[in-house]
């Protein structure tokens, strides 16, 4: 159906007007500009704008027309009305340019609102309101107000921010950058990011998607389809608000709730979105991907006629991941006769200052033929004798018939512009920076590695016997308005196939023996009181007791402690618990984000995620594959993995334990937080045990 | 004396050519097409060049010429004859831009060295060789064979890569950014980066220093000099040869030993340089020093006719620490008397969409007035109703006028080239992305401090009692040939003022005990054998020994053990110690670097240092706010510091005991490596106690 949006058969722009610098004239004329039929001017009180034949309603216009698209430019509080008037017309695509709704207020977003009610009545499809409108340059449809018309190419974009567009049109009018389709989603009132992924899925003149996001509309929704749209195509996303501050003039400037930063990464990481941290970012990368083919591996050629430029690119490549390949022999051999003696034969290849462009072409190919390149950064500087031009002209014939991915930096400025345009009137880009080069060739390598991830579907756990203790206990929670569930509630972890420690609660002495001897020694004992958080401050807790003499001496030091350190302190009792040794702590934990829901949060205990924040976040449902990274991409994950022959802990039981906490939070929605605070992890086969848990539960 | 170079009586170029294509004519030409006199070329074949009388040799040039310079293009082994005629022809500086010295090997090396001595023995001062040569837009000299002439400007740059220069000549070309002094480095063989940060410290043209280095030739000269200059002067340096990739590839370049990147990290850091992380960066950092005035502090204002612009700013300057500001009162009534009632009045201002330049100017002179605002980034989007030259007109205008910063981006391509040619007409760069309009505010901040740093001389420490122990230990290791020195050498850090922990090696149980009754209870034992490293893993180690029944069981048992795991181990005795307990344990290291010698390092103990490398350097000898900031910096500070009411450890302590170690590696070069492991840190006012240490000493 949005196909029809793009090249419709006749398109009505209401609000069109001959004036000069009205947004309505602007449309109308960009819309003749570019060469489409049918395009049929409504205003109230013209019979005739710009030559054509003009309307006074939607309604006026024959049947036989075929109205497709409506491009609406009049004053917001007369859109809802336009857009009943669409609907009766037939007319099943609007683009609402208008501003004045969600973003202006509270009538604003009362004004959206109904025009989303009048869309869905008629089964209309919307883009905006408050956008610049949309672009297809297969069809030749410029439906916006935009002073750009964009190039014919294979990058289809969006973007939550008109005036960006503005932007990227006008920088890939200077660079010659085309797209395929150009979409300004303005306030996202009906069709969303999530509906254009999947359109230009299936969009065959789109071979790159980019985005400008402030935020996502349906998290979960988001992650199910980018994942199956990035097995195709590549989805490059710059999302602002990544910090607090940018995240609150999101807010200020759209109204978008942003959610947290960790969730974006998690969520783009998941899906295979590779996140550009700028905008100049996600246009060079988008760029890359529309010019390129892919790289098959990571083995990367440096060829300059400037040493120190080499260096800069090995550095930068080595940031990026990317590997500096050694040659074969014969490349070498090869390269020794082309060179002058004083020349750098090994990667980075240097050719010398006064290379021609010949001896350049012959170097590059080359290289190229290497089977351990797999591409290649190449750097032009302009020394005395460079002829850049020349050189460039080069560069474009072996570019045009190279399948691997040649990245170029002609650096400086005035004496490097004429190969610049040269390079770029063909499509190919120049990077003005090395470090823009090889980012480019790193998102082509990572993207690689996205198109061969292998996805498992998330599955139930098999071995988890039932909701009817977590129904119970949150339940219960929600009815006498408990926030909070700690360790009285760990059932629900046994529940859920989760191995948690043997512990009770007891209130006398006597108790506690009888409760010790039935867990097994070694036991450990820890004051239960609604007024102390921290235990170990007053006394409250008592490590290894071996016998019970142990447990007698213990109980009865740590209450005269406790009575001595906080004597207003109520006691409701002492949990024994079966002391666990040996084992390595860990952190599960979850919080639900507005954007993306389920949150979860792997780390090793204490310091570890409180100072040194050595976290990595996923939205659950996870895959097992997305547990494994859970856990590996921690920087101190050598400590459980086992270093200098410690024998390293039971990882498989922790993938295990976040698979089932993933299933836990996804089946209740009304665990707000929940973390289990320590998971004790032991040797390599022998399992995991929660310590301790916590939830906050939506009692409200 | 090296004013004379850059402004010299009369030129003579060595080497001179009418040939096309020969260097010996590019320099040529590019001297006399600025207008400098007396240029004298000269060559053995000719007797007039491009007009010029030309002579057979230096030694044939009228004296009252006073030849100040001469700049050499000829063969490299001819190249010291020629030095040593210079010499006695009365010229104090050259220039040499012949290559094939040490850069091409072995005979290339010497040669180079053979012309230092020539150098030496005149008194002559030297340029390269290797290089392309030096100019001073001041006198008008250029005195290279690049293809562009610098323009005027306050920018004196220097670069190690003659290459890199031609970049950034170029660059500067179309971007109408002017430089004061351009040195090309070349192999550094005389005149380095030092001699030129004094030179250019002093120079009136020059406001700011740039260099591209891939090493410098005399780190702890470079700390001092730098420290120095700095405090006057912005100096913005690339370094080359990051990461281990790009530090062979240096190597294979120039022949420099790279140094390690930390020692480069942490010089810079000490002596106030601004490092750039890439060419663009450098050349960025650079041109807004040349630019504009320091702001007085770190509170921001953003202005924009985009929002989403605003938002990735906002998000730009809180990664790189700038504050975005809160506007008075006063401010934003002005702004809303100026702007549409959609526009966002607070800090990100948004003009919106259709702004014209008079709204733009007057936004942007109520926000400069502001008393909170300190610096201004300022965007522009090319939007349908934008005039971005006339908008590009006031923003000259106002900068013109303006004591704080203004950067500016210009966003785009086609639609904003005329207004970004305007402003860098006037000498206002116009950043190609925000990133870089932030990152360039960033450095202004950040020099701010740099300059307001308080330096205090690093002193020797009052309390060290004598050298004569690391002297007796460290002559015995080096007549013994033993590079190692571990606890039994812990008296070295006694005789420093370090406190030590109370420990002896004993050779037999009755020993022990009695050793353990002086140091007094408790006590830990350690097994001591050349063949065990790892104690633990053996049951070498017993600690909390409270009495002599404890030492004796202990003993026993730690031998039976000991056996039992290595039969073959050789046991050289038991060290008791006594026990300390309630400490933290810290390390301080050190390794010298090839570069800039003793570099220090310190850390939290055990994981923290192994597996998240949080840990800080500094090149000794450090002062006190050096000390302290390798303290304060790592991320696990607040575990020292005192968190959630814990006591705070004794941070004094471990600044003093730094400023020790500072002293001691300083005092005695033949240590190559050294740490104190762990370093026991008591709380507050209770100091801290070394518990092992370990020495690698020079032996060779």
């Amino acid at each position: 159906m949005l196909e029809r949006m793009f090249d419709p058969n006749a398109v009505a722009v209401i609000g069109a007007s001959r004036k000069e610098g009205k947004v309505g004239r602007a449309v109308l004329e960009n819309l003749m500009a570019n060469g489409i039929e049918n395009i049929i001017p409504i205003n109230p009180n013209d019979s005739e704008i710009l030559g054509l034949r003009a309307y006074q309603s939607i309604l006026d216009v024959p049947k036989e027309y075929n109205v497709e698209l409506a491009v609406i430019v009049i004053p917001s509080k007369l859109v809802p009305g336009v857009i009943d008037q669409c609907g009766r017309a037939g007319v099943a695509n609007v683009v609402v340019i208008s501003a004045g709704f969600k973003e202006a207020g509270v009538e604003g977003a009362r004004l959206e609102r109904e025009c989303v009610e009048i869309c869905n009545k008629h089964g209309i499809r919307m883009v905006g309101p408050n956008c610049l409108g949309i672009i297809d340059t297969g069809s030749g449809l410029n439906a916006t107000f935009a002073a750009n018309m964009a190039h014919k190419g294979s990058i289809a974009m969006m973007s939550q921010s008109g005036a960006i567009c503005t932007v990227a049109l006008d920088w890939a009018d200077r660079t010659n950058v085309g797209f395929s389709k150009f979409v300004s989603l303005g306030n996202k009132a009906d069709l969303d990011e999530n509906d254009f992924l999947e359109f230009f899925e299936k969009d065959t003149s789109t071979r790159v998607i980019a985005a400008y996001l402030e935020g996502v509309k349906d998290g979960p929704d988001f992650i199910r389809i980018a994942r199956r749209v990035t097995r195709s195509k590549p989805v490059v996303i710059v999302k602002s608000g990544r910090t607090s501050v940018g995240s609150r003039a999101v807010s200020s400037h759209t109204g978008t709730l942003a959610g947290s930063d960790a969730a974006y990464d998690a969520a783009f990481m998941q899906s295979g979105v590779i996140r550009a941290d700028s905008l100049i970012e996600m246009l060079d990368l988008s760029r890359a991907f529309s010019s390129y083919s892919l790289p098959k591996g990571r083995n990367i050629a440096i060829l300059t006629n400037a040493g120190g430029l080499g260096i800069l690119t090995a550095d930068a490549c080595s940031g990026a991941g990317l590997n500096i390949t050694s040659f074969g022999e014969s490349t070498i051999s090869k390269l020794r006769n082309i060179l002058p003696p004083a020349a750098n034969l090994y990667n980075p290849v240097d050719v010398l200052g006064d290379a021609s462009a010949d001896v350049y072409a012959h170097a590059l190919n080359t290289v190229l033929a290497d089977e351990n390149v797999d591409g290649i950064i190449l750097l032009v500087s302009p020394q005395a004798m460079t002829d850049v031009t020349e050189i460039a002209e080069k560069i474009v014939d072996i570019i045009g018939g190279s399948e691997k991915p040649i990245m170029c930096n002609l650096a400086g400025g005035t004496r490097i512009s004429e190969g610049e345009d040269l390079l770029q009137k063909n499509g190919i880009p120049n990077y003005p920076s090395l470090e823009r080069a090889v980012a480019s060739m790193g998102a082509l390598c990572t993207y690689h590695s996205v198109r061969n991830r292998k996805y498992d579907q998330p599955v139930k756990s098999k071995s988890i016997e039932s909701r009817d203790v977590a129904d119970a206990f949150i339940g219960k929670a929600i009815s006498n308005r408990e926030r909070i569930l700690g360790l009285e509630s760990i059932d629900i972890l046994s529940s859920y196939g989760i191995r948690v420690v043997d512990s009770r609660i007891v209130k006398t002495l006597p108790e506690a023996i009888v409760v010790s001897e039935e867990i097994g020694y070694p036991v450990v004992m820890k004051i239960v009181s609604p007024d102390i958080s921290h235990k170990t401050d007053v006394g409250g807790i008592r490590l290894n007791l071996r016998h019970a003499d142990d447990v007698e001496r213990a109980y009865n030091s740590m209450m005269s402690d406790v009575h001595r350190y906080m004597p207003e302190a109520r006691i409701t009792g002492v949990q024994v618990q079966k002391m666990i040794s040996g084992g390595k702590e860990v952190i599960i934990g979850m919080n639900r984000d507005p954007q993306f829901g389920p949150l979860l949060m792997f780390g090793l205990g204490g310091t570890y995620v409180e100072f040194l924040k050595d976290v990595s976040f996923a939205v659950a449902p996870i895959i097992m594959g997305e547990a494994k990274h859970m856990v590996s991409s921690i920087k101190t994950y050598p400590l459980i993995a086992g270093v200098r022959g410690e024998t390293p802990s039971d990882i498989n039981s922790i993938i295990d334990t976040l698979m089932r906490v993933s299933q836990l939070v996804t089946d209740f929605p009304e665990i707000l937080e929940f973390e289990i605070n320590p998971l004790m992890v032991m040797e390599d086969g022998k399992g995991c045990v929660a310590m301790d848990v916590r939830f906050t539960i939506d009692v409200e």
